[in-house]
């Protein structure tokens, strides 16, 4: 389970903490059959960038944190995320073979294991924060905004949104409420819980709130400018594949000149956002910037 | 979306309670695309008999709690109730087109919106005790409980197991080791957060928590006996699938007789539990009884 460095020794520390965790988050005990914990474990386990944990540990230390608070609230983002990609991969979804260059989970095992991993994550998630973040107080509020940004107005209705069951009119603003949403909520989640963990101030926790909301965004060109490009090694999954189903992206509505100049813009923005931390804010530039830097 | 008595004028006026705070809960802000709000709508305020969440204002109620901080618990359970329901029914699973004499949520909207209806329900359910259940230790006590009965070990590991995607040996200690995990868990924690949210002692919740198991196993009884009998106008879905299917029930491993005289008995052993709350337990046995009627 080992991963390659991505980062600074500093950032690839918090990696390996949260890598660490996540394999104790799946030490099941006798009541999970063999062949779910087998699908969890495959699809969490699977090497990542656990780029959303990081940004939850970046938050809290920026904050004077102390990450054994953050650590479960961290681990709590990355099982939503896994879930979400789990399910949006589905037949009835996007029906995707391919993520992180391996087989998708219902590929791997079948479709019904692949449902009940992505479900048994959701609760997963809320029993790492009940459990081990610590006092009451602040796990109520992790579990209440993580609640709300993996929920029907945020991570879902972005996705329902995103399979086009609703929208008419292909614009700008229906991309940017899809994305606020679908990518958005739990970057920014991740973000906020990590300030919550570390008893942040209101002026702390806005900026961090304000970074995420940009770097959602950044996120999501990357992965449209990506798609759009046919980078089949740098994502690992089938690519041009957005495009050719009609799905709204920022290089279809925008091209790709003009993607490439919004996402350097919005970058900057994010990082603008945190100059009030100083130095401390480092880690967090570095996280930005590596995000953009997988189109180059 | 009023439904027919089904209990006495007590027990109704629960039901009413119930009815009403899932009808606040389905206010969604405009993050919720309609399509997806109205399947969740369409799922969790059908009409239904309510017993998880009756069973948790019915276990406050005998521990003299106050509902106000039941009734969030109440619905929460029954959030993951109808998630689990959507996403049983869901094609890849038991491939269900009637439930409740209604079609199933992805016939009457599509496989997508099921499935994200479905994980939807899932952080409502956690949302609405993190806002709603007070004070802070009572609230996480219950997102604690309720994350463990709807996780990989029970909720979903049961249904892992029902698949038949693991076990071999078509035994009892199996149907009941599935059914105390499939059905079992979502019962007694209803109970349990009952108990929690009325500051209940240890004697009280452990009488809760061993009603609930016995009550889980009865339950599961009567569904399987419905199901062998074909009594499709009492299920309102169709039925002996499971027979056909070879799945495992009571009555294909106990014999139909058995399994009556295994239901009575174990129903009366889910009210000898809670004999100590005296006349205030009458409510539960009208509850346990109500149960059993239905095979009748």
């Amino acid at each position: 389970m080992a991963s390659t460095a991505l980062f600074p020794p500093q950032i690839e520390a918090h990696r390996k903490l949260i890598q660490d965790a996540l394999l104790r988050y799946c030490d099941f005990d006798s009541g999970c059959p063999e062949h779910l914990a087998e699908a969890i474990r495959y699809c969490l386990l699977a090497p990542g960038k656990r780029i959303r944990p990081l940004l939850t540990l970046a938050a809290s230390e920026v904050c004077d944190g102390d990450l054994s608070a953050a650590i479960p609230a961290a681990c709590a983002v990355e099982m939503i995320h896994n879930y979400s990609l789990i399910h949006d991969d589905l037949p009835a979804m996007d029906d995707d073979e391919l993520r992180r260059g391996r087989p998708t989970c219902h590929i791997q095992f079948d479709e019904a294991i692949a449902i009940l991993a992505g479900d048994a994550l959701i609760p997963m998630a809320f029993e790492a924060i009940a459990r081990d973040v610590q006092p009451a107080e602040v796990a109520l509020e992790c579990s209440r905004l993580l609640a709300i940004a993996s929920g029907p107005s945020k991570l879902v209705g972005g996705q329902a949104d995103d399979l086009g069951c609703e929208f008419g009119a292909h614009d700008r603003v229906m991309l940017e409420k899809i994305h606020s949403r679908k990518t958005g909520a739990l970057l920014t989640v991740s973000l906020e819980m990590g300030a919550v963990t570390a008893r942040a101030d209101e002026d702390q926790r806005h900026s961090l709130v304000e970074y995420g909301k940009h770097l959602g965004l950044a996120f999501q060109i990357v992965d449209d400018l990506l798609d759009f490009r046919g980078s089949q090694t740098k994502m690992g999954k089938r690519t041009g594949k957005d495009a050719d189903r009609g799905k709204l992206t920022y290089p279809s509505v925008l091209g790709e000149a003009e993607s490439e100049t919004f996402l350097h813009e919005i970058t900057e923005k994010a990082i603008a956002s945190i100059q009030s931390f100083g130095d401390a804010a480092k880690p967090l530039e570095l996280l930005a910037r590596f995000v953009v830097s997988r189109t180059q």
